[in-house]
């Protein structure tokens, strides 16, 4: 049984952690349609879907091939023209292509960062429509992936969480605290069998115990809006679904790091979590991943956080572009 | 460690045990404001605030005292005119009066169901505002609140979940299936305290025991719409919060009912849990608490249910209403 820490949880506003968000329609019906002037859509011809939103100053700044974008400012949309016979290889193909030509033309900052990874887009009904270069992902708003998990140890004093400081050489965050293990998922590639590979690769974990402990628990979704800390463009959308696992650990095993993602791993108590995701110590969405765990573990509740159900809501934002389907294929 | 059941739950249609669904303005943009203008907006002078959404035709048959409510029918909005002073107690007392008058005009059939239990209404901020009769609150569309638990065992063959059979005489879905313990939330009461007193009089399981055990899961929120099971005028809007516990018994404790709203506890396998989902046995709002428990706990996963990402945020509307704070008051 997991004890609820009341006494250790002062009131924080935790509803500061949460990204920075793309407004909400329910929320403010004027400042959301302002706010989307902002943006083009991300269309792909042939689908009836926004795919992503691309601010206005990129899509101005995109050297974009004429041959197959369509850019229209009146209806404000950006379409990936594509024969009807294409396949997801041809469309990623085109957009490979143009990113080559931004990246050549030096047109943007977040380029700098290139990965090498490839992100699946889809269609509705979960159809792989095409691939995109991780680093460009976020200049066409496309939804992204990821399943990061939550390593723990209950003894009698109550709950300990495994927490990662990232290396100092991460493009991304440096050194800033994480989840024990998370990683993005690039096209093809599953959630459960995403978090077991990076849980050996990331921190060193044996994959039967992984295999034989690890349970699904859900998923978050949100919209970030980048700011100064992701480093390049700011303003720039990322709607991501990521699915969330916990990993309930005997205390003899102790995650260690496996590649150089990672600095340290050190077991923290829920306050002294707490006290880091006060502090703004965490990478902003490994700290949502702390607030969906001490939800579900009965440690933040309806009577000790004021805003329970903005915060609840809020981690499962249903985005308004088509997502993956991971079933059965 | 709680099994997933992937053999045991065959592919079935999920998503169609979501409570029907207000539409959201993420999908479909056109169809949301189409849809709206079916509803009049409920408001309280002094606050800028949609309290709930009512049907037109509700409007247009309630007996509303004219000295104090103000109906615009260019606006679609019902306004409660109170003076600046007014505290919870008079804005009650004139809503009830004027539900007084609805009940003598014999005006609504969902009325006959009177249950002479008051139901909260909040505005921005979390402020109460006024009480109102459960069974008037779906007249108004305001957002209710309850706390549900489910009680399981876990062995070897996996998890098992106590599930009861409303009693016959049932106002609301007699016979069917519901969730272990569950109930609304009267004005001034807490989700713990609910579902500790809930725990007590439905299933007979001893205060000690519920209180050290149970665990705050989260919550679940949607907008349900009102059909013929729920007996009386359909099309009515039900916002709902529903705070969800999970309590692991001892196979030793056997919930017993307690009072007459329970016929019987049955402790039933996933794949039974899942066979009666599918044939429609539970009432609605426990189906989905089903659902959410099956998600928390890995048995329903990105892998093997297809409609996984739709089903996770349709358990976490975001609510286009002010909602309740219980924290610290």
């Amino acid at each position: 049984m997991v004890k609820s820490n009341l006494d250790l949880l002062a009131p924080t506003p935790l509803h500061c952690l949460m990204p920075a968000s793309f407004p909400y329609y329910e929320d403010n019906r004027a400042a959301y349609t302002a706010n989307l002037a902002n943006y083009h859509a991300f269309r792909v011809s042939g689908y009836d879907a926004t795919l992503g939103y691309m601010l206005n100053s990129v899509v101005e700044r995109f050297p974009w091939p004429q041959e197959y974008w369509k850019i229209d400012s009146e209806a404000k949309t950006v379409t990936l023209l594509t024969p009807e016979n294409a396949d997801p290889a041809l469309r990623s193909k085109l957009v490979q292509d143009s990113i080559a030509e931004a990246v050549k033309q030096n047109t943007f900052e977040v380029l700098k960062g290139w990965r090498n990874e490839k992100y699946p887009v889809f269609a509705p009904g979960g159809e792989y429509l095409l691939e995109i270069e991780r680093s460009a992902s976020c200049l066409f708003g496309v939804v992204t992936y990821g399943a990061h998990m939550t390593g723990y140890v209950e003894d009698g004093e109550g709950v300990k969480l495994w927490v990662p400081r990232r290396a100092k050489t991460k493009q991304t965050y440096p050194r800033m605290l994480d989840n024990t293990v998370a990683g993005g998922m690039c096209t093809g590639e599953k959630p459960f069998e995403c978090i077991v590979r990076e849980a050996m690769e990331e921190a060193s974990l044996p994959e039967p115990v992984v295999r034989a402990s690890i349970v699904a628990r859900g998923c978050v979704t949100y919209t970030h809006v980048r700011d100064v800390r992701a480093g390049g463009e700011t303003g720039l959308l990322q709607p991501e679904v990521e699915y969330v696992y916990d990993l309930k650990l005997d205390p003899s095993v102790t995650p260690k790091p496996g590649d150089n993602e990672v600095e340290e791993f050190k077991l923290l108590s829920v306050s002294e979590v707490q006290g880091a995701l006060v502090r703004g110590e965490f990478k902003p969405n490994c700290a949502i991943i702390m607030i969906d765990f001490f939800i579900r573990h009965g440690i933040l509740t309806a009577e000790n956080e004021p805003d329970y159900l903005d915060i609840v809501a809020r981690l499962h934002r249903r985005l308004e572009y088509p997502t993956a389907s991971h079933c059965g294929k």
